[in-house]
Formats: C-alpha cells, sequence, structure tokens
C-alpha cells in the first residue's frame, strides 16, 4: 500500500470538525494535527490520538504535513492565512467571498508559487461544485441561461445580521428557494426572475426581555442587502425552541442551466443538494480536493488552482483505470 | 482576437448534425468539412459551404483540421475508426459501449500517442456527464449509495430489439424511470433496487400486415436482457401515428449520490437532464470536449483521455481569470 496522504486541519470550528471527520472516511488519509489560535488545552478533537496545537507552532511541523486544510473564516480569517499558509504548505480552503475572489486568487497564487506548493481556493458547493454545474451549463449550451438557487438552509450570514439588531437574543434565518420559480425554471421557460421571486427568508427570533417584538420585526424586514429586497417572514420563539428545534445547519440548492442546443431543442440540465449539514458535506469537498492538491504537488505543480482547473478523476483514491472501468 | 479552432465531422448521422449545428453555436469555431462513408453528392449539410468530402480522403486535409469529431456507432464504427483516425487527428467521440471501454481506450491511447494526438473518448452524457457526477459522488461522499436511473427517453438499441421481430414493421421503445424509486432515492433512503424496481419499458409498434399482435407482444415481453427483466408495456399504433407522434429523440435521467458525511448526516446529491433532443444534447457535449482536446494537444499533451482526465476550466472558450470572475 502507498503512503497515506498526512493531513493537517487550520481552524477548529463547525468546518474544521467536518472535516476530521471527513478525513476519518478517507482511507487513504490520515489526520497528523489540528492547529488552533485556541488555547490547545480548550480543544477537544472528535477523534482520539490527534494532536491538537498552536497554530504559531505549525512551522515546526512543516515535514509532516502534505495538506493543511483551511477551516478558518472568510471574512477575517482566510484573506491572512490564505496566502501566508499557501507560502509554507500546499493547502485547501473555502473562501467564499464571491466578489474577492479575483484577488484572493492572486495573492495566494504568489504566495503558492514562491513556497513551490499547490493551493486550492474556494472548495465547497458554492463556491465550488455549483460553480461547476455553472461552467459546465454555459460550455456546453452557450445558448441559454443559468439559475442558482440555495435552500431552504441556514444561512449564517443573514443570521449573524439579524442578532445583531439590538433587542435580539437569538436567532437563526433560512433562505427558501420559491416553489413557483424553480417549476417555472425547470420546465424550460427561462424567465426572467427577480430576487424577490426567487428567494424568500425566514427569520427565527427570540427577543430580549422587554424588547418590542414589532421594532424588531421592522429592522429586520427593512434591513438593505440582506432582507428589503426580499419577503421576510419573521417568527418569534423562545430559547428553548431555539436550541431544540434550530440547532441543525441544513442546506442545499440547485444549479439549473436551460438552454437550446444547435438544432432549437430545449435542453435543462440540473444540479441539486440536499444537506443535513452544510459544514459536513463542505468539509467532505474539501477533503476531496486536498488530495487533488497533494497529487498536484506531488507532480511538481505550483500555485493557486480553482476546481476548474482540476482534473475530477484526482479527487478519487482510485486508479485512472479503475474510473474507466466501474464508472465511466 | 485568437484563431478559430478547425473542426471536422465524420460520420453524418443524427450526431453529425447535432455536432455541425452546436459548432455553429461556438464563437471560437469554425467547421471545415463534414467527412463520410456515403457519396457526398448524397450529403446535405444545415450550413451552406461546408465541403462535404470521402472520409477515405481525409488525410489529404489533415493540416487543415485541429479537432476531428467522431459521430459514427459504437457497434460497428468506432471500434476501427477511433484508433485509426487518432493516429492521424486529435479526436473526440461518444463510445459508449461500457463493458469495452477499458480495452478501447488502449487502442485509442496507443494510436493517439504514437500519432502524437490528443483523443478524448466517451464523451456525452452517459458515458460522459453522468460519469462525471458518479465520480464526484463517491469521491465527495464515500460512504453512500450511487443511483443512476435513464429516461424518459428513446433507447435506440431497444427500438432496434423490437423491430427485429418478424411482424414488426417499425417501432419505438422508452424507457422510463419509476417515480416512487427515484422518491424513495431522493429521500436519503438507499434502498436496494431490483432492475425491475427502477424502469419500465414502453413499447409503440406498428405491426405488418396479417401479423399476429399477440405474438408480437409476447416476443418483446420475454425477450432476455433486453425486456424480460421489466415491467413492459406494448402499444400497437399505426404507421402515421408512429410518424407523427414518435419521430423526436428525447431523453433525460437522473444520477444521485446519497451519501453520510463524517459525523452522519444524510447528504444528497442529485443531477439530472431533460433533454427534448438525445443526439443536439450529446454533440453539445462532443463540441465543448473538442475545445478542450485542441487546448491539451496544443500544450503538448498525447494520448487518450476521458472526462475524468480534463480541468472543466478546458470546455470553455473564456480565459481562467474570467472563469473565476465570474462563475466561481
Amino acid at each position: 500500500m502507498t503512503e497515506r496522504i498526512r493531513i493537517a486541519i487550520a481552524g477548529y470550528g463547525n468546518l474544521g470538525r467536518g472535516t476530521e471527520a471527513a478525513v476519518a472516511q478517507a482511507t487513504d488519509m490520515e489526520l497528523v494535527g489540528i492547529y488552533t489560535r485556541r488555547d490547545p488545552e480548550s480543544v477537544q478533537p472528535l477523534g482520539a490520538g490527534v494532536p491538537v496545537r498552536r497554530l504559531d507552532d505549525i512551522d515546526a511541523h512543516r515535514e509532516e504535513i502534505d495538506v493543511l486544510i483551511l477551516c478558518g473564516g472568510s471574512k477575517n480569517d482566510l484573506p491572512e492565512q490564505g496566502p501566508e499558509l499557501a507560502a509554507r504548505f500546499n493547502t485547501v480552503d473555502s473562501y467564499d467571498t464571491h466578489a474577492r475572489i479575483p484577488e484572493y486568487f492572486e495573492a495566494v497564487d504568489a504566495a503558492a508559487r514562491k513556497g513551490g506548493n499547490v493551493s486550492v481556493i474556494s472548495v465547497g458547493w458554492d463556491p465550488g461544485l455549483f460553480s461547476l454545474n455553472r461552467l459546465f451549463g454555459e460550455a456546453i449550451l452557450p445558448q441559454g441561461e443559468t439559475y442558482t438557487f440555495w435552500g431552504k438552509g441556514l444561512s449564517q450570514g443573514h443570521s449573524d445580521a439579524v442578532r445583531r439588531i439590538p433587542g435580539v437574543r437569538g436567532a437563526v434565518q433560512y433562505t427558501v428557494p420559491v416553489p413557483a420559480a424553480i417549476e417555472q425554471v425547470r420546465s424550460g421557460s427561462r424567465p426572467t426572475l427577480t430576487t424577490r421571486q426567487k428567494h424568500t427568508r425566514e427569520c427565527f427570533v427570540v427577543l430580549e426581555e422587554g424588547a418590542s417584538a414589532e421594532a424588531v420585526r421592522e429592522a429586520i424586514v427593512t434591513m438593505p442587502d440582506y432582507f428589503a429586497d426580499y419577503d421576510t417572514t419573521v417568527t418569534f420563539i423562545t430559547e428553548e425552541e431555539l436550541r431544540r428545534d434550530h440547532a441543525a445547519m441544513p442546506h442545499g440548492g440547485f444549479v439549473i442551466r436551460s438552454g437550446d442546443s444547435g438544432a432549437g431543442d430545449k435542453q435543462v440540465v440540473e444540479y441539486s443538494l440536499t444537506l443535513e449539514s452544510n459544514p459536513g458535506f463542505t468539509s467532505s469537498v474539501l477533503v476531496a480536493y486536498a488530495r487533488a492538491a497533494h497529487r498536484l504537488s506531488q507532480a511538481g505543480e505550483t500555485g493557486a488552482r480553482s476546481v476548474f482547473d482540476i482534473a475530477p478523476g484526482l479527487l478519487s483514491p482510485r486508479s485512472a483505470a479503475e474510473l474507466r472501468r466501474d464508472l465511466l
């Protein structure tokens, strides 16, 4: 048997825990360390015997790590950590601030090239698998429209925005695609859809004692960018209900390409995800791309890559001949 | 503007015509010739000014062709043509005899390497895009099951089998996925499904004068491999109805991966196609992979490839930076 790929994790929140569990499912990988900015003593890994260390000490372990999976957030962690760690390790991350991907790619690419490493950025489902399906859609059916719907699922950014409103003690926000819009798109009719026609937003809010439900509701539904352009419902619940009914992190969505092939025939391609756990799935994608990063690095490649640049066969532990025989 | 990719087509049936139409949609390509084993005078291309020539004369035009798209059949044409033409041209084909893909790959690979060409085999939707989704499914969710459903769609092979029965003047066969089975799989329950539980088969048959409907029905529903393991319905229609109602070639299907990510959460990934024209879509996929074949050849690569070996970005006429900015 060939050597197992030695994986380390930087950052141990929901995504880090998911990554630890995903590595445990990969028979060709082993987890050699979890690196955190917190006190390592305060971190309890799922698996026994996995060393937890300070992120500041990671350089001492460079020779033990084939690929470092970055599990920090896109807002505060990755813009710095991505390039910094790409200079020293092969990395995979889930950077998801769509508008800033070009500059992030450039920064990581420069660092990875200098360090002789491979770094796969923006891996997950969106960006990631949804991006791939947008690309396949327009490359195969150049005359047509692509539609992306998200949900039903818990949106971290929108939940945080609600939590920042004065008088809110706790909250979650679900993004819900409008069924009629999906049906219209599936039918091949290629409608022009406004923001409001594509998704609704459902908020479940626990109020601080004495807070005005009406004022909080108003602050939510009029919030620019986040809610003003949507039909938003606000339901007030107890802290116990929040804990009991809204602790999971389901998500999902659809990418639909509706196009005409050359002779005018309507062709509809749909990709959809129904996820019980968003971080659980995202981390499974990260781990598959860590395998690809390792192989590209072994082949002598360097620099940043996105999912667009990676041959799908590199994601599988199986040989090219096996894949052709069993899956083609 | 860069030079356009010069495409030629070998074989001018439904797939060849679809390919001609798909090349016309690609702004970075031009069709430089249609090559046929029939009398070129008998072939009427869709586009004015496209030269139609004898396949036997193709070597005289080697310098004008960047990629040759092979539009022959998998049973009689490609096993010979694939390796022969891969020795002289960059090629793309839709070889779809799943069980023989390994030997076909080896033969084409040897010829393409010797000739210094790139040949992408087994391109289309199954094999092709469905294969990719089977691969992504098991690479990302290694603990789970993959289900492939076909249809509703016209199956050429099964239609031919019915047409060979004595007393049958004309026939079409539709493969129909069982809705209850799809729903079960979508729910994440991972059932074990027999052949009969996954698909039904619907035949529409025109009888020869004086033929026995009962004998023909019996011959169909008991035919081993093709029908015996399925619930099959046979409907007798007139020749006019066959022409009027069954001339289109719709198809489609589903690839569903249902798996548990590391912490035990259920995750369901579904890819589905609803195609008004099977050859129209297959040829659109061929043309996108012809772009990739050209680029790989330009980069100095040689040998056979499958969809598993090709970075998705190579399918798009757009630059890597544009793709990251607009689609990632």
